[in-house]
């Protein structure tokens, strides 16, 4: 994605995305030499610089939130974006959710643990995504802000289950990353609580519930309920 | 240092100097076992953890300069704040330092590249941590701000300086990390390029220069003139 095309914002988001990537890719974190079908960054560099440049990514996203002409959101507004990104990246998101996805290795989870855990580690940056997006209209009123929220939630956690799901189903080429890795490491999965068939029927429960949140919207919401449909049908 | 004892932007900015620290100590980084006496984050713990705490910790910087309600201060300042504080840990500050350095061990620098590594790596954060105190400050003058930014430019690199000359002077057991350390590296420091009677003339010089930016203050300002003389003074 070019990051150009972006506003500031979405921009913000892609940057904590990819610094948590390019640092959940490194030996002492999962290990992966590949991401997209290319190197990781401390495959194509080394450890010293994917670590800096994860750091300096999140810095960079904070940056832009705070200084980026093109938001035009009031101050407070822009602090509100700051705060919920801060929090979707740390502790009490992404890098709270990596830390229990790693206590977790071989360690047998019931499903209210995993989601626990999925919240935190892939859902926290999804939601905040959204939330950012709905604080770039002006003068949102709460309840529409939640009911965005709430879709993001639920989209989030589907977006996780099916990638349990892939990991079962599609293939290293199709992935752009190895095929099957979680079970070799014996990581807790939807398929392997749920069964596979279970797993679908839970993203699928999810999607209906993402797209019950949007139906006091009209067609203007049709990206996200676009968004919706792609995150469970989607091969990679 | 206890964080309930500081206000927001002070937490903030220690935050962002812990998160460096956890960072600069990995095996991939500077690869210490001892910092301030006592075992490094990923020794304590395992890298993942170390990696991770840092990466919460950057988080929670910007949580806290976002959120803090002990910052009266106005939102735009807070932006203002949030965005020197990303600049000074991101590309063009910190991570941008470590960079330089983890390039330049082994190879000769001259003064003017050590001296824009240590600008970014030790000296950004430095300078950051003086200016946050001065936004917070109700309408501070632009005059009054470069007087103390220039002030903080000085004592970050004098800090610098002191620090190399420590790594000769002094013991492990005072500095709480392996004295040598820069030398075994064949790390470049101010020691190796002026001697070590140059590198105490450029430290007293900087130290001159920072008092000199104060002297239009009358004696509030003696705290920041206390820092100035403790930065070469100290042993450790």
């Amino acid at each position: 994605m070019k990051l150009s095309a972006l506003n500031g914002p979405a921009c913000a988001v892609e940057m904590i995305h990819a610094y948590s990537l390019i640092h959940d890719d490194l030996p002492a974190m999962d290990n992966d030499d590949l991401r997209r079908g290319r190197p990781t960054c401390h495959k194509a560099f080394d450890e010293a610089t994917a670590i800096l440049a994860g750091d300096a990514l999140q810095a960079l996203a904070f940056h832009v939130l705070a200084h980026a002409p093109d938001i035009t959101v009031s101050a407070e507004q822009r602090l509100e974006m700051i705060d919920i990104l801060a929090q979707a990246s740390g502790s009490r998101g992404m890098a709270g959710g990596q830390a229990i996805d790693l206590a977790a290795v071989g360690r047998k989870l019931n499903i209210a643990e995993l989601e626990n855990m999925h919240i935190h580690k892939t859902g926290a940056l999804i939601r905040a995504s959204v939330e950012l997006g709905a604080l770039s209209a002006k003068n949102i009123d709460p309840g529409t802000f939640e009911r965005v929220s709430h879709y993001a939630k639920c989209i989030g956690l589907a977006f996780q289950i099916q990638d349990d799901i892939l990991d079962v189903e599609s293939d290293t080429e199709t992935l752009g990353k190895p095929q099957g890795s979680d079970r070799e490491r014996n990581k807790p999965t939807y398929p392997n609580l749920l069964g596979l068939d279970g797993a679908k029927e839970a993203a699928l429960r999810l999607h209906a519930e993402a797209l019950d949140s949007l139906n006091q919207f009209d067609s203007q919401a049709d990206p996200l309920r676009w968004i919706a449909d792609y995150i469970i049908q989607r091969k990679k």
